[in-house]
């Protein structure tokens, strides 16, 4: 008989989230499941490593079934400590959120559940970030539990190329209403942002970032057209970001 | 006569860094000069935005002929309030750095530095991250200087294309050795790390990520073997991370 697979997961919504608990009972049906995520919300950290604090590390109960801990640091970080030290060997398979909220177009540059999956990417480990299209602290991921079941057991059954990870975006409906699967490409867009100047009590000022998403970009094979159509989209991504066909291009250039 | 050019600039190293005042006085003689960089050090921070709390700012004194301010952010919070709220307006190019320590293979992907130069080219402005091959805190940083010029008067001439920015990265020497330039690959690579278990002074343990670089790329036109060999390395790199050849073999996949 073979051995259940090994999954690591993380998410940067942190330990407390709904979506982390839902991936986690979903993966307990393909493997043997080992949580490490960040202590507190870490949205919007994108790749980062935290190298001037130390981490704090805390034993978690998420059910049975589930070894779990939580880490003060980001997603990236979570999943190095979860395999250079915790587990302390590669697992089989990495997988990053549910996400509140999608991480499409610009925000999958942004996204701590994106950059946990990276980390497993670049550590040689087959990786996937799930997102769920709803920002709503009470959403049902039940629908994107079972495709996130589907997607592990078809990366665990295909694997994946070197240095190429998957970044799967769910519409926010119910199983039944799902049109299916689409492989897209990330959305050009970005936001538009100005700060808002507050006072604080003694008459300082401070700034909050407020702005809204613009999407630059109207192809119907993008991640953002098809969740809005009803598919759930699947992005290749890749760690090399050289641009080569500009690279030949620049090769003219005089210097 | 044509204007000046406006030049944006940030660093990760913060505003007090040394790579930051060699490069916004370098580029005084290409352009008009502001600088918008982190009041504290934000390495390693990748292309994070501060979500959960709001930023200070401050005015500072960077020496004749460059209006600047710091700000309790990242690169990329610094290059959104640069252009949505202090300057109000697109500059004609982002340059970010120089940053103390280089930013090839897989550390360009966790750098702030090249962070702040992808919010610059997110927001439609041709855009450079620049990095000196030293970690030495008191390296000279006068040859970065003079190729940060050069680079920048090539970018405004020749202009880069919707959604790819530059990633240079110079050599530690004399200008009178460096071999030249060198358009080159974002090298594979990955850390191996394992973390260090120290105690507080009431026993309770904590972690530092601790580890080193493996390049796992014998490639010679790799942005680390062409710094290695003497060359400045010009890396053009793409915000869409799609991989295209791979989403083709994904058409395969049934669901």
């Amino acid at each position: 008989m073979m051995s259940k697979p090994t999954i690591l997961i993380t998410n940067d919504d942190g330990i407390e989230a709904d979506g982390l608990l839902v991936l986690a009972h979903a993966m307990k049906e393909v493997g043997q499941v080992f949580v490490v995520a960040p202590r507190t919300e870490q949205s919007a950290v994108s790749y980062m490593v935290t190298i001037r604090d130390p981490l704090r590390f805390f034993n978690w109960d998420l059910g049975e079934g589930i070894t779990a801990c939580a880490l003060t640091g980001t997603p990236a970080d979570c999943i190095k400590f979860g395999v250079g030290t915790w587990l302390g060997r590669k697992p089989d398979l990495v997988v990053s959120g549910i996400n509140q909220g999608p991480n499409t177009a610009v925000n999958l540059l942004h996204s701590g559940t994106v950059g946990g999956a990276i980390e497993g990417c670049v550590e040689g480990i087959p990786s996937v970030a799930f997102s769920l299209d709803s920002f709503d602290k009470h959403a049902d991921y039940t629908t994107a539990g079972k495709v996130a079941q589907k997607v592990a057991h078809q990366v665990l059954n295909l694997g994946l190329p070197d240095g190429i990870m998957l970044n799967v975006n769910i519409p926010y409906m119910p199983e039944k209403d799902l049109k299916g699967f689409r492989i897209a490409r990330q959305a050009r867009s970005r936001w538009d942002e100005a700060f808002t100047e507050r006072k604080d009590p003694i008459g300082r000022p401070y700034y909050w970032l407020a702005g809204y998403h613009i999407n630059l970009d109207q192809g119907p094979d993008t991640d953002l057209a098809v969740v809005e159509a009803g598919y759930v989209s699947v992005t290749p991504l890749q760690l090399d970001r050289t641009d080569y066909a500009f690279a030949r291009t620049m090769q003219e250039w005089t210097w």
